[in-house]
C-alpha cells in the first residue's frame, strides 16, 4: 500500500480519475473506472489492463475487497490510498467496496475473434440505456453466447451503470465493438445465419432453427434496427405478443431469444 | 373542464394528491396516482375507478392526452385545471402528457378469480424493485399469462415506477395481491402444478412439462423464495447458467420462463 495518503480532493490524479465518469473523457483517454471488488476481479480475470487503484482503507473491509487488493498488488498496479472524504469524490454508487480502479479500455477488434464452428453471436445496435445494455451482456454470458458485438459507435460500453448491470460480464473477451457495416460484412463472411429481431416479422423465434451458426441482431425499442439489417439475406424474427402492450423491453426480448437458442442447441436439457 | 383554475401549490386537493407519491399514503387512503395519457387509458379500460384528474392545458397537447381527457369526461371524473407551476408539483417524470389521475387502488381478491382450465399463473414474492416488478408484469401480459399474483404484503404495486415499467399492464384484471400462505393454499386448491424458480434446483425449466395448469413462483434475487415455496408438493426449477455470473436478473428469468411456457403451450408457433 502506498504510504503517501491522498488527503486532498484537488489532487491531480484524483481529479483526472473523476473526469473518467464522463463519456467524452473515456473516449479521449481510452481509460475507464471500475467500481466494486467483484467487478475489479472480473476485469482482471478478463485481461483488462489496470493502471492505478484508489483505495480507502476505512471502506474496504470486505473479503472481496481484500481479494481484489491482493490481485492488484500481484500485478503491480499502482495503489493510492485516499481518505474517506477523497474517496467520496471518486466513488459511484454504494456498492464500491472502497476501491476504484483506473483501467484501459480493451482494444479488441473482430479480427481477433476466432469463432468456433456453429457459433452463436449476438449483435446489439443502438441500445444506449446502460441498464438495458448491461442486462443483455449479463444474460448473454449466462446463456453461453459465443460473442457479443456492439455494432454502434455511439454506445458507451464502459459506463458505470452498464458495468454494474452486466455484473462485470462486459469485460469478457467475447465482447466487441465495431461499426455496423463492418459487423454485417463479417457475419456474412463467417457464414452465420442472420436473424434480425423486429416486432413486425412474419416468423416467431420459435419457428426458426437456431442450431447452426447464427447471429441474433437486436435494436433499440423506439427506433428498431437500421436498414443494413433488413436485406434479403437476413431473416426477421419476432416474439409472439398476447397482451395489450405491443412490445417487450429489449433486455427481456434478448433473454427470451438467447435462451430459446440455448434450448435448441442443447437438446439434452429439454423435456 | 373545471372553470376554476388552480393557481396555488398550497391548494388542499393538490397537496393531498402529492401525498400519494408516498407508499404509506397510498396504503392509508387506498388511492394512487396515474401519470401519462396512455397509462390513464389503460387504467380506465381495466376498470380502475377514477376520482379526479389534474390537467395542465399548456402541457397536454398530444392526441393521447386529448383521448384520455375525453375518456375522463365521459365517465364523469372531476377534472381540475392547474397552472404549469402547480402541475410541476404534481407530476412525476417527463412522460406525463399534462395529466395526473387520482384513482382508487383496485380491491380484487383471489376469490374473484375464475381460472380457465389449464391456466398459467405467475406468483411473485418479495420483488420490491419497481422496475423489475413492472418489467415482470409487462412480460406476463405479452406472454399471455392468465393471472399474476403478488404474494407479499410489502410489495407496492402502485408505485409510479412500477406503473411506468409495466406500461400500464399493472392495471389488468389479471393482477392480484394476497398473502403468501393464502396464495399457496389457493394454488393447491385449484390443482395447479407449482414450479418454484430456484438457482440450485436440479431440473431446468426446459425439462419440465408446462402444458397443463401451472404456476411459476419467482422470488427476489438476493433472498430467494420463502420456505412456504419449498414443500415436497412443489417442483424447483432453474435456468441453465453457462457463464461467470451465477444468476440472472429476476425480470430476465421471468421473461425466459414465461415464454418457455408459451412455447410449450402453443405448439403451432414452434419449428
Amino acid at each position: 500500500m502506498d504510504p503517501f495518503l491522498i488527503t486532498s480532493r484537488q489532487n491531480q490524479r484524483v481529479k483526472q480519475a473523476v473526469l473518467l465518469r464522463q463519456h467524452k473523457w473515456r473516449q479521449r483517454t481510452s481509460q475507464f473506472l471500475v467500481d466494486g471488488a467483484r467487478e475489479i476481479a472480473r476485469a482482471l480475470a478478463a485481461g483488462v489492463e489496470s493502471h492505478r487503484a484508489f483505495v480507502c482503507r476505512e471502506r474496504c473491509q470486505s473479503t472481496d475487497a481484500a481479494d481484489a487488493i491482493a490481485l492488484l498488488t500481484g500485478n503491480s498496479t499502482e495503489l493510492l490510498e485516499v481518505t474517506p472524504e477523497v474517496f467520496e469524490k471518486l466513488a459511484y454508487g454504494d456498492r464500491n467496496d472502497g476501491i476504484v480502479l483506473v483501467a484501459a479500455i480493451p482494444q479488441r477488434t473482430l479480427e481477433d475473434l476466432r469463432l468456433a464452428p456453429g457459433a452463436f453471436v449476438v449483435v446489439v445496435e443502438g441500445v444506449e440505456k446502460p441498464g438495458n445494455l448491461g442486462a443483455i451482456l449479463r444474460t448473454a454470458d449466462a446463456a453461453g453466447v459465443d460473442a457479443v458485438v456492439i455494432a454502434d459507435g455511439r454506445t458507451d460500453l464502459f459506463n458505470p451503470n452498464t458495468i454494474r448491470a452486466s455484473l462485470g460480464t462486459v469485460f469478457g473477451e467475447h465482447v466487441f465493438s465495431a461499426e455496423g457495416a463492418t459487423v454485417c460484412a463479417w457475419l456474412k463472411r463467417e457464414g452465420l445465419q442472420i436473424l434480425a429481431a423486429c416486432p413486425t416479422a412474419k416468423q416467431t423465434v420459435f419457428e426458426i432453427d437456431m442450431r447452426g451458426p447464427v447471429a441474433v441482431v437486436l435494436g433499440n425499442e423506439a427506433e428498431g434496427l437500421s436498414p443494413i439489417w433488413s436485406s434479403s439475406e437476413m431473416t426477421s424474427v419476432r416474439l409472439p405478443m398476447c397482451g395489450i402492450a405491443d412490445s417487450l423491453n429489449v433486455s427481456a426480448t434478448a433473454a427470451i431469444i438467447f435462451y430459446e437458442a440455448y434450448r435448441q442447441r442443447n437438446p439434452d436439457t429439454n423435456s
